[in-house]
């Protein structure tokens, strides 16, 4: 008899972001004249920079011609795209990294929840509260928790309180855990961990032999050179973290599909006997096996990225999309609205009026104001009473949608 | 302390084609001028057809366009190729699915090894032998299996042998499996499966309440209409079957990545309490929370492959390819050697001269004729005394690889 992994079970009903798709098609079939202004799911909207439309637009006719054409590639990613990382995102700022420490895939989303595949399952696990919601729900699909409470927290996960006391970056935690998931610049808050916050944390994982899982997806909206970009800046860290990457939001690849993670060799899980065992060798391992690498196009699209045009039109992309949020920092915080992040990261997380609920918030905003954002209840308990607005979206309406919240919630 | 999956410490070691890949880069490195001519891993060989490199760069110049960037599509697929998909290959065959019966995604490896997580980890499995290392390896690292004997089975896993008195499509098990993969056309033997053979496995399977895992990346391969191309044209199969496909032997996407995995809303497993769960919806639940989609110029290029020309094409540098499969199958048997498969399938299964070794085999091949297959031994021992030729390859590769390996292994 076929059973199902009940872990599944444990899940709470719906995805967040499919749950927000749904109540806006069902405002829009309601009131299809509405111009409803998207700000929630957190996803690019300027187009793929001239510089990689040409590599993709390249590659494409390479595969089309006998002498250029490639079918399976290496699984961890081609060299020209591994050296090209190494050498602007690592070595440009004192990390050196081997190229077969860097593994390129498909999304950071994908690599977040297979990377637990490699840990044992009795290992436990602590995220942030708020959170990217996938940490949890992958940890749950894979058998790590108990049942989840009212609150939608689930048992033996431990959560660290983001808040407005510790400037949305929680000290690393006090009791024993051996993962931990990390973002920063964070979404949803929009909070960017200094160099003495990563230090501790760092120390943290090697005092008890944890492993840092360190989502820096956000990591090119960090406008301050002085904060670091990767963990890899911090002393100790090639021991004790994994540091996942993106070129969702660094350049527009939400659509197209690349990141990659970095697993150093220095890092070291233990068997049950107390051997240790070389960390990227498991990866390595899990993604020969069970991936076949990232589109051949898509990789020199990559490799665009980093080429003189590329820095520059990605470069101008992320300005444009943090003078997005300086607007809705500034215009909104003129209004009587308190709110945080949006200095290193895209993302705004605002205190609703009146210690609204963060879906009544939601709905009120969609309906009234035709504005969609994303409820901070929908990352944890803890971000109850507070609301995601995201820096991406065309200036017009970001302004437009500044004017219609203004004007919904004057006090 | 964070502990390893011990699990991946039962695999053995490497993973089939890196092997193949080391032992010839060694061959290579030693003799840099011999000129090696590759029937082993079987990648496709050929360019991108006219109509998919169009519909690539037109996608890529679109997405350089403020109307036509996309950013996360539908975790599932647009409804542009999920609807070409329904017409061309099941509609056409009498067999209707629903939209979101279809998942697309970026390879057929990934999902066979994905899958496994929506079922409970004490669902037994079953799998051919000779058999696509992938199935069980991602079965071991599941937590599916014992320790490896001396042959490389593993204990906890049931193994069907493929060979010569059951043509290499094994009857189902008789003992109870919750789990099977089964794929047709073969691979590594070339062998399909009959729509009685096919009718018998379904009917075990409802008998059972297992569920077959159907591995039909080949189907483009079967050249008698009467064949079956997918498990669905046997009655009952929806209600216990998931079946793979991928664009890559189909239409040269070896590097491009395209596949779509169909899971019938018929299809249910069983809590542990007998309470019957779809598992179209957990898949859409492990899909919509683990992954983000395939690359959109990808998904327009999938499409392509479903347009007159693009149907019009592939079917062209299909039939080149079977034509190779042709003359290894007739001028190889004209040699002595007793070869199956390469009639409905790109891969011939050729029997080692005085049941050499396989991988010795191997060795004697790449050295003296320069050619490199794939030893049997590394699909399962029932392998061994078999070899894997592929068909990929250009015709006059082929040709004079049938050369020398007749003038190396004259009787």
């Amino acid at each position: 008899m076929a059973r199902i992994n009940e872990s599944y079970r444990r899940l709470r009903a719906g995805y967040l972001f499919p749950e927000i798709g749904r109540r806006v098609r069902a405002f829009e079939a309601a009131q299809p004249e509405a111009p409803v202004i998207r700000l929630g799911i957190g996803d690019v909207t300027l187009p793929l920079a001239p510089a990689i439309v040409s590599a993709l637009r390249e590659a494409a006719a390479e595969m089309g011609t006998k002498r250029g054409f490639r079918g399976y590639g290496p699984e961890q990613g081609y060299e020209f795209l591994l050296d090209a990382i190494r050498e602007h995102d690592f070595a440009a700022r004192g990390v050196d990294l081997e190229r077969d420490e860097i593994f390129v895939s498909d999304g950071s989303k994908c690599d977040t929840g297979n990377i637990q595949e490699i840990f044992g399952a009795e290992c436990s696990i602590a995220v942030t509260d708020p959170v990217y919601p996938v940490y949890v729900d992958t940890s749950v699909m894979a058998g790590r928790s108990g049942a989840a409470d009212e609150d939608g927290r689930f048992a033996g996960i431990h959560y660290l309180v983001a808040n407005e006391a510790n400037g949305f970056v929680p000290e690393p935690p006090r009791e024993r855990v051996d993962l931990a998931f990390l973002c920063t610049p964070n979404n949803p808050t929009g909070a960017v961990a200094s160099r003495d916050q990563l230090a501790r944390w760092v120390a943290w994982a090697r005092a008890n032999d944890a492993v840092i899982l360190f989502d820096a997806a956000y990591e090119a909206y960090i406008q301050d050179p002085a904060l670091p970009r990767s963990i890899y800046e911090i002393d100790g860290a090639k021991q004790c973290a994994i540091e996942f990457r993106s070129f969702s939001k660094r350049a527009g690849f939400t659509g197209l599909r690349c990141a990659f993670t970095v697993v150093p060799k220095a890092l070291t899980g233990s068997t049950t006997a107390g051997e240790r065992v070389c960390l990227n060798a498991l990866w390595q391992r899990r993604q020969t096996t069970k991936f076949n690498g990232v589109s051949y196009p898509v990789q020199r699209a990559a490799a665009a990225v980093y080429s003189p045009e590329g820095l520059k039109q990605t470069a101008e992309q992320i300005a444009y999309y943090m003078e997005n949020a300086k607007l809705l920092r500034e215009r909104l915080g003129a209004a009587g609205f308190t709110l945080f992040g949006g200095v290193h990261a895209p993302y705004i997380w605002l205190r609703t009026p009146q210690r609204m609920g963060s879906w009544e918030f939601f709905d009120r905003l969609l309906v009234e104001a035709h504005v969609v954002g994303t409820p901070g209840a929908g990352f944890g308990p803890a971000g109850e009473g507070y609301f995601r607005l995201s820096a991406f979206s065309s200036r017009e309406n970001v302004e437009e949608a500044i004017g219609r919240i203004r004007r919904v919630f004057r006090s």
